[in-house]
């Protein structure tokens, strides 16, 4: 007879951060990507085999902002990095709990879709679920935690992009 | 002049309990999903040329949760059923109706992912529409009809998973 | 300090139309379709390159409802149309707007799956981003912009469907 608890039936108050940090990468927009997250965030992305086992172990891991910034960069400086376009499609935002300090827990299934600039299909990149942790920063929502958890990383890709 | 109507404006409340229904599939809690319905539900996957024609033949066809519970099981006690990732992309939720006692009539779109063990791609698994009925139980929002109606079967999976 | 802005935390209040507007194509309903336009819509099919550019060429180009709908009835007339059925997937909606007569500016990422009748699988057909501007016409609210800005266009299957 109890009221339906809040991960039923408060809207995903993550959900338009989601949508913004997917933005960000859908326009390469690197720097505005990384603002969006707490200078100490954590940034990691792994196997769902290896999450399932309980490993740590990743393609990425990234323990603050600084990291991530440098991170996301160092990619794209390489010349191995084919000019292509990414497409995040973000879908089923669950909010796991809300702390009483404005912490938000969620979850939420991601595909990243990719066209590269001399194949005219679009491909499934990487199909996966982000476990994240927003917290607010002076009034603003930030990500303090994202793990990306990938089922599959297709081969020829295999270059580590964010998600 | 009349204001928009319920179907425009109001949040889809049907929505986070899909997500966590996606959720419990995608992490093979199959005890999980059957629990979110009620027990005299409705559960079929059927295809859209015959629901588009009025015929209710499908490829799953459960009348009560019991029915439900014993199909989701009986596939995974099968040598056939390969290990495999699936990954649920819900969308496009419209609530159709609200009635008084809080009956909720919604539709969504979803594509199911598919990674195989021994594979490294991500595939398009089924794609199609959900056609639901929610229904509160005790204070609680339960699954009380789901016709799962697919555009597509991918035949080298054509094990019938519950989606 | 300040409250985070009306794009991150406003539901996103075009999204519910972005699925009937969806919805309709879907269901191959077109007339239903147009209707959710303006009678002044503006309704463009662009690639992201052209875009990028400040291009306004387009596959599709119509200045109101009357050429939407023309264009959207000429392709089923045609006999290179194949059968097939569309399903698409609307994510990542953003509010970038909100003007005091209603006038609602946003974004959202879609994906277009297509099976075709002759063909078991769903495939990619269109990625892309969608612009939006959506208006108050007597109460309801409709859509007075759409640029459909296409990452990829899959080559068999250029013939052009709205999307």
């Amino acid at each position: 007879m109890s009221e339906p608890a809040v991960t039923r039936h408060s809207p995903p108050d993550g959900a338009p951060l989601d949508s913004q940090l997917a933005q960000a990468l859908d326009e390469q927009r690197l720097s505005d990507w990384t603002e969006m997250f707490t200078d100490d965030a954590l940034y990691v992305i792994l196997s769902r085999e290896n999450y399932d086992r309980g490993l740590p172990v990743g393609l990425i891991y990234c323990e603050n902002k600084r990291m991530i910034h440098d991170r996301a960069f160092a990619l794209m400086e390489t010349s191995m990095f084919a000019p292509r376009y990414l497409r995040h499609i973000i879908a089923n935002q669950v909010v796991v709990s809300v702390e009483s300090n404005g912490t938000i827990k969620s979850r939420a299934n991601y595909v990243v879709l990719q066209v590269l600039f001399d194949r005219p299909d679009a491909t499934l990149h990487q199909v996966g679920v982000y476990y994240d942790v927003f917290r607010r920063v002076g009034g603003e929502l930030k990500l303090a935690e994202r793990r990306c958890v990938y089922d599959n990383l297709l081969v020829p890709n295999a270059l580590c992009i964010p998600v």
